[in-house]
């Protein structure tokens, strides 16, 4: 998928202003309190289709319960996003703030206040400072411009770098954009690090289609970096597509598997960047499995070995221990013979571990400790089963993760 | 519950052999590199009743599948077990090595094969040295005792101490006594340190009542402390009952009852020697939920708390990170009203922090700061929704946690 570049035209090549129609602005609004940036704004041309996938933790923040009820036409033009502040578990008062904060922004941009759709990451359960919020605005749209005016950074808690991607292909005999910005560092990490995305597109599509499309992407991609099933009280992947390339998605034909491609490219790119930003993480680690009776069990045997404390802790330790990761197939709750399994570390250099159940010895065990020593590692289950296969990536368990999580608030 | 003492008799006043008619012995057969105990045998005078729960791992190892087809019948009158290597995932020559050390004890004895059971834990993959555990056998049962031998000792892996038991109390008219050993080190950690635990009583029952009080008993003890669903592939509890007492479990009235209780307890006391013996662990964290629909949502409430990261790295740093706990209640997949929830600190001294979906401010969660620093936790869960409840017994997630586990086969 090649990138696609605009910077001629003034825009840049890559985030939710690469794609035409499309302007963002961040500012520092004095929510967080070492004065980084933490108000973002993205705001669309024209009424563009919005679609958006949310947790599914069972206290969804404010934030999100707003944006579910300003998204049920299927259009939005805009979008505000703070950090430093979740805004959740903050009960009546938070929705308030929530709805003041969408209402702010409408009001500045002349929009109908169901247009803006809203978004919090940052502390669970302190007040929204709504007045900060509501008194920066305006100086925020006034800065929106097309290379994206420091958005993505604004959106950032605990990540150490932004991230940002941009895709463009041929849909038939039309050329459609992509782009996108993401937050959210690595593992899991509810109380301040909810993931958060948003993406453009510039193609023309209803409501359904695009929700649909946008829930095949982020199953390949955002779901698979997910490795415990924890979700916090906040996450939100968003897209808006103001089908300004005249390029018209109208059924499940060809055009959309193109288009769904090309969203599933963007996802995965955002979500590569968030694990490589894990906390604490030294080594990113993707995960095939094939050969499983069908993609719903490969998917939970690659979530157990993903989910293991044991196994993070052992790439951590640079160690090929391949014990733990049979004890982690063995534990997804799918049938699984183990004299059909294979395991095989390596992408360009393959080096088979374990072969039809049996361990190839110690030569083996040498050449694959020394693939552990890089900083990506990838680990091939085959299981001999049938055609079911899925991927995921995670990140290894250090000691800078229990350091950086047991000192958080403090 | 009173501690029996049996001493004055010579039989001592915890483990296995606390019930009269049961000897046992450990000793170094050579499994361990270290040298250290590593075969322990556990024999009774007569026949028992016995019932057995195993992992739910797909791979059982062959000890585990051995024990399975001896205990079809619900009797058994010994159990060989090693520690130092886990005969798991080793095919049929592991199977031929597990029926061989069951063979091993039974012609030393003088038993039927059947009724000898085997239990393997330590490394996995590797081959069972059965040569030096067949010659150690007859060796081993000649030093079985009514003092255990240090049977409890020869079972142990990466445990830091052995675990004992014993309990007695009345059923009707008559006395019954419980003993008991385990080993295990707190959480979840496959490869080495399979969670085994045996239990002895003298009490008379069919081996299906048997099998349903132990069931109970595990679910409130050794179930409640499975942080994360994860089993290794040779976790097993076995209990043995040889009549001795003359006191009859006939049906499922006030005696099974009473019985059940007292298996409970000695269930209860073993599965907290484990978590207080938990890997790289210097906290040990009880988490009481009360207020559910049901004991079943209570349960999976507890077990999405004890099995967070979040949660477990907050407590290692003593913090009352409560949006992390609020989060993983919200993660736990079952109905909660967040108005409802309240989280309190503390066993003798209680400090509520969330009373209502409420924060209780600043002296509070200063109050729970202190009560944090101690090295047992204690924490109540309430979602005033019903009269479901479950608790659950975890332990911190530490530094020396990654430590241990990152570093472990080298």
């Amino acid at each position: 998928m090649k990138k696609h570049s605009r910077s001629s035209s003034g825009t840049p090549d890559v985030g939710v202003t690469s794609v035409a129609g499309f302007k963002a602005a961040g500012m520092a609004a004095g929510i967080k309190k070492n004065g980084r940036p933490d108000l973002a704004l993205l705001v669309a041309d024209a009424p563009c289709t919005a679609a958006a996938l949310f947790t599914r933790n069972r206290f969804p923040a404010p934030p999100i319960l707003l944006t579910k009820r300003h998204l049920r036409g299927g259009h939005a033009q805009a979008v505000v996003i703070n950090s430093g502040n979740a805004n959740a578990f903050t009960g009546d008062a938070g929705l308030r703030d929530a709805e003041a904060m969408a209402r702010a922004t409408a009001t500045t941009l002349s929009l109908p206040t169901r247009q803006v759709l809203v978004a919090s990451t940052g502390v669970i359960g302190e007040p929204l400072p709504i007045e900060r919020i509501a008194a920066a605005i305006p100086t925020l749209a006034e800065r929106v411009s097309a290379d994206g005016g420091g958005a993505a950074a604004a959106i950032m808690t605990t990540d150490t770098y932004k991230k940002e991607t941009a895709h463009a292909g041929r849909i038939g005999k039309g050329e459609v954009s992509i782009g996108g910005m993401a937050k959210g560092s690595g593992m899991i990490h509810p109380n301040m690090a909810t993931m958060l995305a948003f993406l453009t597109t510039d193609v023309l599509i209803a409501p359904a289609l695009l929700r649909s499309a946008l829930r095949d992407a982020v199953d390949a991609s955002f779901h698979a970096i997910s490795v415990d099933g924890e979700t916090s009280t906040n996450d939100m992947v968003l897209c808006m597509a103001n089908g300004a390339s005249g390029v018209a998605i109208q059924d499940r034909g060809s055009a959309y598997r193109q288009f769904s491609t090309l969203l599933q490219s963007a996802c995965e790119s955002l979500a590569r960047q968030i694990i490589r930003d894990g906390e604490g993480a030294t080594k990113q680690i993707e995960i095939d499995v094939t050969g499983a009776k069908d993609d719903r069990s490969a998917r939970r045997v690659a979530l157990s070995i993903a989910g293991s404390l044991l196994v993070k802790c052992a790439f951590y330790g640079e160690d090929a221990n391949w014990g733990r990761i049979v004890c982690a197939i063995g534990n997804a709750g799918v049938p699984v013979d183990p004299r059909k399994i294979g395991l095989t570390f390596g992408r360009e250099t393959c080096v088979p571990l374990i072969r039809n159940g049996a361990h190839l010895g110690q030569e083996a065990e040498t050449a694959v400790a020394s693939l552990l020593k890089g900083r990506e590692i990838f680990l091939s289950v085959s299981l001999g089963r049938g055609p079911g296969k899925s991927r995921f990536l995670t990140c290894d368990l250090s000691l800078d993760y229990v350091k950086i999580n047991a000192a958080y608030r403090t």
